[in-house]
């Protein structure tokens, strides 16, 4: 049982919901709507998506992230294709196989660079097309932020996504985190999706405040009107999908979705910022989302772990993982940080 | 666009959230919890099913009803077994081939009375057993109450899971609509599951007042162990999970289940009595759940359908499907029935 | 174990390989060849292919019949996407479910008409077109002859194909005993395929004296680019490919292929109208191609089976089913008419 | 065109039958026998694999190597599970992503030295044990001889096969070249499999001079039991399968398997003899099967090309392999090192 606070490090999806997302929630329960989609309010997160990504994107909600990123990817190949990836991504490392079991897909996963493709990664994987014996790759999929709280600038999008057009390669980005990413640029959402030439897009609400709410984003009519088939095929389908719409609704309204992603990030800064200066603590990875890694004592963390919530990244490493979400408190960090001082004080004494 | 009542009779779930189920996620939205289930209302919603199934029922939240089925039938079966199901049911009519395309299930269907299968009918499908040419049965699913909405009375439970069991066959009941079938019955949940030996249970709340909430039930320690994985590859499992949890337990709070499930059937009653003694109006299934059943001439329907929303069940010989739910008044019922009585009148006019 | 002719009527695939296709064989046996299909016995069976089915049709040769189906589905269909078919039909009856477990493939059945689909049943199935909860039926599936012996003729072929394609469906034709039903008709094996617009076709060789040969044909280049991809995916991709090219271009050869049918055609000619004399007998399919399906005395069938493999097609209503293969003799034929007619007289005596 | 030798170094399929083997399936090619396996072909060569392979050994013949391995691994696990092997490893490199694409067979993949896994190697796949987010490894394949020509040894493969069951996995031996390494090791195929503790292997017949010819072979009976269903659901049980078993069945009769390897073998070592000699010719891994790597200028390679088949393994490095066969001529390796020879000596000149 866990002895001390209960807004842990351990992950954003251990926050609740934002009080102006459950409002919403509660405002689209008014009446009878019709389900599966047809309604206003999804009607509206529409508008909105459009106001918020340009003409050409359209918006079908679904259930979780794993939910959106199958979806997205098989509406994105054949039968016989294949998408790569970074070892990293949560596709490969955390969905329990779903895109292999659910949706017959190969990954080709590369090792990242802090959890970014590049593109002379993406080239090591794209060889023997044509050739039968090889699945073929012709999606490629970034995550941003990257599972390692890393954020791809602009420039690195247009780069990539632009190699990757040339060789007849799509793009997907798993969006769970891009708030916090936009955020972090300073940039608008459509900044790092369609004026970069994202293909498809899994937009994430669910970490950033909402309740359960992801949404697949596409950018052609070509994936547009494939995407409803493998919503229903893929159990993503909502009956009451107002009440999904109007969470991702309101996070689009208000600059909710920054100012949410604003605030996770800055305390991930105040909680990097902390642990720095404490001797014997090593930051592993660059902070520019609201995940922060770092290398400590097993006993540490075994320590620590017995009074916050956090996970171990890598065992072999002893790296570990603290997520700050939109309602980490400057509080939170603070006392957190004064534990781990206080715990590494102690260590091997 | 509908002129009339948007209170219509197309489905259940095109109603809201009952307020009781709304406050009780907004009482779950309290400071951090783990993920993935690993909550305190989903422990508190364990104890509930422990207190309505018994101690052999285990509860794993999912997001909708096809993905409960999937999951269920999953892990019911090896890789090359099949389902007997009827022509009729959910998972073969109206999932757009999610069984198929998910998890690879054969659907062995039979024709179904007014959508309940008996022993003879699933006789009908258990043959070759041990043939490898022949997709094995070993599960039988059935739905309670029905599609077509009927309910299957406690015996006739107990003498087709009986029947079944004897041939080796595992019964899975999807229970979208339990309640409405419970209520019907006046007997406990327990009592059409647990105690007539139903191995495993799609457990519904969505159509019964709650937002996103379906479970999967199982009632021995081999199935438990395996719906974890397959709910996690069958993108079915929620990170932020307290939420759903806490919809299934208010529904089973103070007997919510029930107050929704017998209104949205004494709404339906009311509706079949209505319309009985309409000339030219048929109704072709027993009302015994929420839903109500009629043929009448398709210009009416036309016409009807331009003020309210419902669905044409059967486009060969007219039938029309017209659902109730937990907030359909006895004014809605009584003004669709005045309306349909007034569009007959002057049909052929 | 079987007493009497090692030569009974189970299968025709319970005989072994006609001379000239071993010869064939034996005469690839020469050399090194470039593997999986990119060598010159392929090729030459893709030129007899051109001559025999026109400058459309793409060979591709696979291991056996459900290889073929699945494959060739595969190309046909988007991932949610179905197929109509008999319920007599091969993929639906007899391949133990490989269509749903390895392409996902929703069937939606109709009984048919002696195996046999119409416009009309067609029709049945073809609704909710563009409904996300319905499987989209996009393919028809015919088999030629069919699995209850029955042959389409010309005139219902270019009517059913012509009726699908109106609706937008593709078809398929499932011609593991495609031999049977030309050599019947007495026309190419062009006039039943290309001259009546299928879209892909399953080659069988097999059961008309090969070893181990059949293929998809394709009509269409769209087809033909995904089914190299999709057959090795599929696992039906040979390495030493030449040997099954060598088999199906020895049927292709000097009409072995009619030569074959016409023979098997003949035999179950001679065994149908012998047994239509016997008392107590009852044909129930016309034979058309190389089956005769009848009912006889359950006690009788026993008695018979202890002295020749045949299969009981219907165990409910006793219905067996005999097929005559290219090597079954005249002899043979009246020596089993004579047993049929021998147990018949002491039947129930 | 290849203006060359026609026994080129491309592939160990290149090669055709070898004569016994002809004969053995002309020798099976006698009357009637009953389908799918139950014929006296079929038991005669269980009876065989019994001798080789000890009592708990029990034999499914299939197609291909891809189908062997596919039916195997499913056999070896539950839907939500993963098989650990190496980046090589012909399930995960070579077969167009049949496992996951037929199976949803996640592939967990290490680097492997030359080939090999090592304990090592596959503990730092084993974590996250009962995590459901992991797809969870439950199956370690290695191929032996493996894919860059490497040979495990008897004491490898206990160390190995008893660290995988210690921690609960099940060993999978991809043996398409099993021949090739007990050949070189000098011992019985039991040495390398039953002896070692393999829970099921993929048994290769095609490259040691078969035609269609493999078999998936379990050493337990929880496997066997499952195997004939999966091999019917995955289009590998073939209808005249006595031919396939007569192949098998040749290759176990007077030592032809081993006959074979060792030419093979042989021939490959006076290749690599001879290319070893040869000014700026690399040899990039240990000649232990039938095959050699090596690494040589582009444009020798290039040239080499216009006169010989074989195949380009690392467009990076540059590196090749030639592969030798049952079939290969002490000649043919002596012309084929005097052109590497030649061409080498005018290489940049």
């Amino acid at each position: 049982m866990i002895t001390d606070s209960w807004r842990g490090f351990a992950s954003d999806n251990y926050a609740g919901i934002h009080p102006e997302i459950l409002a919403a929630m509660a405002a689209a329960n008014v009446d009878h709507q019709s389900a599966y989609g047809d309604d206003v309010v999804t009607a509206q997160l529409q508008e909105a998506i459009t106001e918020h990504f340009g003409p050409s994107a359209r918006v079908f909600p679904v259930f979780n992230g794993t939910g959106a990123n199958v979806v997205a990817l098989q509406a994105m190949t054949e039968r016989w294709e294949a998408v790569v990836c970074a070892q990293s991504a949560h596709i490969h490392a955390d969905e329990g196989g779903a895109p292999e079991k659910m949706a017959g897909l190969k990954l080709w996963t590369v090792p990242g660079v802090q959890g970014k493709l590049t593109p002379d990664l993406i080239d090591t994987q794209v060889f023997d097309i044509g050739f039968v014996h090889r699945a073929q790759p012709t999606v490629v999929s970034i995550t941003q932020s990257t599972e390692m709280g890393t954020v791809y600038s602009v420039e690195e999008l247009r780069t990539l996504v632009h190699h990757a057009h040339v060789q007849g390669l799509l793009v997907h980005m798993d969006g769970a985190r891009i708030a916090n990413a936009a955020a972090r640029l300073g940039v608008t959402l459509r900044a790092i999706t369609t004026d970069v030439g994202i293909d498809a897009l899994s937009l994430g609400g669910t970490k950033n405040g909402a309740m359960i709410s992801e949404a697949v984003v596409t950018f052609s009519d070509d994936l547009a009107a494939k995407v409803p088939f493998l919503r229903k095929t893929s159990m993503q389908l909502s009956s009451k999908m107002r009440f999904i719409s109007a969470q991702l609704l309101a996070l689009l309204t208000d600059d909710l979705w920054r100012r949410n992603a604003e605030h996770a990030n800055a305390m991930a800064d105040r909680l990097a910022a902390g642990v720095a200066v404490i001797p014997g603590v090593t930051l592993t990875s660059t902070v520019q989302a609201n995940a922060v890694f770092a290398i400590l004592p097993a006993e540490v963390t075994r320590r620590l772990q017995e009074r916050f919530h956090f996970y171990v990244w890598n065992h072999m490493t002893g790296e570990v993982r603290w997520m700050c979400s939109w309602d980490t408190t400057e509080e939170d960090v603070d006392y957190f940080v004064a534990a781990i001082a206080g715990e590494m004080s102690t260590a091997g004494a």
